[in-house]
């Protein structure tokens, strides 16, 4: 009997925490056909280079070797969705290694937590938890008059990647209308899809959820979509010198007077970065009431001081930039180089390759 | 030239608060081509009866007319979705009059508080919101180690009727797989449909939602739906005699034993009546740790005295009943009554018309 040879890969994990057995155990289950070596990394020392000579697959967030020892390495697999913070290395300069990113598997937990600060603003459902607190059965009063649901509402979604079509899917089923805003033109079925990584079950593969599409860079495209009657804005694009500032006290003011609905103004969620608002206008707006609320998981800047004025300005909900993590976060980024380890072997063209753009 | 001759109904509204200017436009808005009377109930004294005897349509929660002011009456609807607090009413026994009820307008509130509570739970998000109190930005890690998703999670929804469809829909768009349970079999195509109203763009028309039906109402046919690996438990059955207490250490036990998730014991959610399950085996199960937590918008007994140690059971979301309710709640239920008296002037069926079981 004969025995088939199989090209064994060797995989070297670099991570900056300790790896949980929980971790430990999904890597050796997930990649039992290949060695693999786990390495915790510690600021300012350096990763051994005989652990990067050695490896042919590596899985890093931010590590990568010297060139010289890079010549085994057949695909580096990133943690992280974008690869902004690496670019100026000299693997991604050389070109020779494909890298792959986690793109696509921040969708779930971002919808969730998008959805969870709009339902808690419309149901005013920190009082709830305040009644509970002090085990007061509270009076329903305020919550008939006051509270209102999404079914029927317009969301508008700047940046409809892998977590602004998560978040349509989910607005989609609560009965709302979806708009998407990409910076380029999608008219064709083709230029509407998804080509990343998608997590099973969720996303909008073939862009199928938007009532319509929008798109461009400049002013005078989002001062007209801004002004469509959305009841949610969605902030979910990259920052880039581009959409630095990209909406600020003008914006909000359109995004207000546009406002059709009869159970509050607008409201804002931005799961970007800090940066691509107008901070400062931004709580402006919601001081004078042209905006209903902002769910806001990124600030400018973060950490954000003790004393600073957002915190408490009213119907703000601030989260510590954390809107993507759980314990979902590694098995669902392994999957991906599961899925590539796999092509690689097959000789097929691997999924969430970096093209160039940082993110 | 003629003039057509149009029927012009006489609508009696009865509400037990007083009406806002918001629910007064929106009922003279919506039923233009009627006389329409406003009469704000109060506690003890009876509803005039001419005001009964003057209507042909009448618009209740509670209060209805003798059988002899019913006599110009074509029509009553009623803001609740059952009528058992109304089943021994002579107007009810006679049964000339048709009723009907506002059944199918509570899926998108209750859906919404069902997954927002979810995701609170899953994110431990009441800790983020006592860090934006303190103005403190919390450290990552312990949500990053702690926090997870509902995508890949099975949920199952004991009653699969407008509110459990709704959330079922939401399920799914999580990328959850769905679980139906409902008392009699529901075989054909036919059977699953949802026949009553439904709030556009919400629900599951068809029940093409589920991964699978299950059904019965004997110990044997629950307990083998609780052995499916659930991670959710949703309680949306109506309360009858066959459902009181019909989940209890027994079958806590059996949801608990048979999890299959890594990430968590199930979590119960109650959006039905507090008796529908045994709220001190429901202590005693989220004590010993067999259940990840629990959503309670209803407890036995209502309110929930101050002492009562369901409100510091551990991870328990406890709500004073009230899922259901919000400023949509009056307009939707008058969407049907608009669609029935459309019906009525055309000759056609109505919807959501009464069949004598109470719910």
């Amino acid at each position: 009997m004969g025995s088939v040879e199989v090209s064994r890969e060797h995989l070297l994990v670099i991570f900056y925490q300790v790896f949980s057995p929980e971790v430990e155990r999904v890597i050796r289950e997930k990649f039992a056909d290949s060695e693999v070596t786990l390495y915790q990394s510690k600021p300012g020392e350096p990763v051994p280079r005989e652990l990067y000579r050695n490896a042919t697959i590596l899985v890093t967030f931010t590590d990568l070797p010297e060139l010289e020892d890079s010549h085994n390495l057949k695909l580096i697999h990133t943690f992280s969705a974008g690869l902004d913070h690496l670019m100026s290395h000299p693997i991604l300069k050389e070109g020779r290694i494909p890298i792959a990113t986690s793109s696509g598997i921040h969708g779930p937990p971002i919808a969730e937590w998008t959805i969870m600060n709009w339902i808690l603003a419309g149901r005013q459902h920190f009082q709830v938890y305040e009644a509970q607190k002090a085990h007061h059965w509270d009076e329903k009063t305020k919550y008939m008059q006051g509270n209102h649901d999404q079914a029927g509402k317009k969301v508008g979604i700047l940046g409809y990647g892998s977590i602004g079509r998560q978040i349509g899917r989910v607005s989609q089923a609560l009965g709302m209308s979806v708009y998407a805003y990409t910076a380029s033109p999608r008219k064709t079925p083709e230029s509407k899809k998804d080509t990343g990584y998608i997590v099973p079950g969720t996303g909008d593969p073939d862009g199928s959820v938007p009532v319509s599409w929008h798109h461009g860079t400049d002013k005078e495209s989002i001062r007209s979509f801004l002004s469509l009657g959305l009841d949610h804005l969605v902030i979910s694009l990259p920052l880039t010198p581009q959409t630095t500032k990209f909406l600020g006290a003008e914006e909000f003011g359109l995004l207000s007077d546009n406002s059709t609905s009869r159970f509050a103004k607008p409201y804002i969620t931005n799961i970007s970065r800090g940066k691509v608002l107008d901070q400062d206008a931004l709580i402006d707006a919601l001081n004078a009431g042209q905006l209903s609320g902002a769910a806001l998981d990124v600030t400018d800047p973060e950490p954000l001081p003790e004393d600073h004025p957002l915190w408490d300005t009213p119907n703000v909900q601030i989260s510590p930039h954390l809107s993507g993590l759980g314990r979902e976060y590694l098995p669902r980024s392994l999957d991906i180089l599961r899925l590539n380890l796999d092509r690689l072997a097959k000789g097929e063209p691997l999924i969430n390759v970096y093209r160039g753009r940082g993110y």
